[in-house]
């Protein structure tokens, strides 16, 4: 297929770099032409910084720009015959719908600039307007992942937002695990099996299945220890949400005793 | 060497398993003695519910139980010639003062029951309350791993306070995300690419450093997008967690800008 990609951040790197294998990527648009320039140099396509001098006979325009553009960049777009998708997962498929064939094409990974990534293992969640182009985006997918979902705009967002919890927030406790680990002059390198061997459990078993620690084991002087460290530290606030945290914790999987 | 084992859950039978492979492993205890059977069953040793009678000349003897039992067994245990150990992130080096060798053996990781364990990767935690304590335990810790730390009470205890925070939270996490995704009908399995890319990342990079989403980006539009559908959702608890967390992750990433 002929492939437009409008954006130039990290998941356009991505896709871009991904679909290039197996399709021709025409243009590259950014409002930032040497974005586009740098994207397009990696992949042999040309750049554009001028949604009005896009190819029009593309088959795929990827709008792949942050959540809150998509809907401009698709009112700003001329008439088009190809199919207009974006892949922002908290975006309803409806703001493109003044394209008479639309989508979404959402990879959902989390996507760092200069880290290659195997594409083949990534989900890839579409939607379409019809069948038709349902189609054509299943077969856009399947040349670049086995894993592909159909999924309606209502789905996506709470996909996304489950993975703020399972994802950002997750990085963020990494964060607060070597801030502490900082202070006390030891290497975050410590974490890494337990990070890794704490998501590798999830794969086997349902989260509620292989909570381990203080709190799942209501274990109050353990808890009332870290919370008391936390304190003398002068990490207040992580006091509160460690507490907060572990009561939830408690509660989940000592309810059936009370 | 000879070695006791005190205890029968996941940690003291990771780690009788593991010890096993090159040392004698001359006793189990457990208050219950169909745990300390099972336990001594699958490594060829011998069970006991009773303290006293445990072997009296054994190189060490290893209390591996709940945080807040260590301190009991190691009063109740009779007068010892070897070195004995707890396995307990959050519970000082000084409650097995009575005993003339003491120290700590702190493997780091969580263990489920029924999964088997690399041991060679997981990092070993040692503490002694003499040079020459401390030598044997590093001897001991080197024929199970290549990963040996000497750490102070304090450390540890720090060390535990940031893996609930990167493991038993993170959890927690991946336990949310899997009740959003239930009430969306869609499989947890969707997010297992993103839950390993997310630890994965952190092997190279400082969490700081490749914190990803919408609070990272102040996307104020697709933060109260979510909130709004966590509070349709009837949850409320949900929703402040939500807030709570991306105000934190935007203050760390925009201080710059204000």
């Amino acid at each position: 297929m002929d492939i437009v990609i409008i954006g130039s951040g990290n998941v356009a790197t991505h896709l871009a770099t991904a679909l290039n294998e197996h399709h021709n990527i025409v243009s590259v648009y950014s409002r930032t032409i040497k974005n586009a320039e740098i994207l397009a140099g990696k992949i042999n396509s040309k750049a554009t910084d001028n949604l009005k001098e896009l190819p029009s006979k593309a088959d795929v325009y990827i709008i792949s720009v942050k959540d809150d553009a998509v809907s401009r960049i698709s009112e700003e777009l001329p008439d088009l015959k190809g199919i207009i998708v974006h892949t922002a997962g908290s975006i309803p498929i409806d703001v493109l719908k003044k394209h008479p064939e639309h989508g979404v094409f959402y990879p959902f990974q989390t996507f760092s600039k200069n880290k290659a990534l195997d594409f083949s293992s990534i989900p890839v969640l579409i939607e379409a307007n019809n069948s038709e182009t349902l189609q054509s985006l299943k077969d856009l997918a399947s040349s670049i992942t086995g894993k592909i979902y159909e999924v309606s705009s209502t789905q996506r967002l709470m996909l996304h937002i489950s993975a703020v919890f399972a994802c950002n927030f997750v990085n963020h406790f990494y964060f607060i695990a070597e801030s502490i680990l900082i202070k006390a002059g030891l290497p975050f390198e410590l974490l890494l099996p337990l990070i890794d061997e704490t998501a590798h459990k999830v794969h086997a078993s349902s989260p509620s299945a292989v909570q381990t620690g203080p709190a799942s084991r209501n274990d109050k002087n353990t808890v009332q220890k870290h919370l008391k460290i936390l304190q003398n530290l002068g990490e207040n606030d992580l006091a509160e949400l460690y507490e907060r945290i572990s009561k939830e914790i408690t509660e989940l999987h000592h309810h059936k005793k009370k």
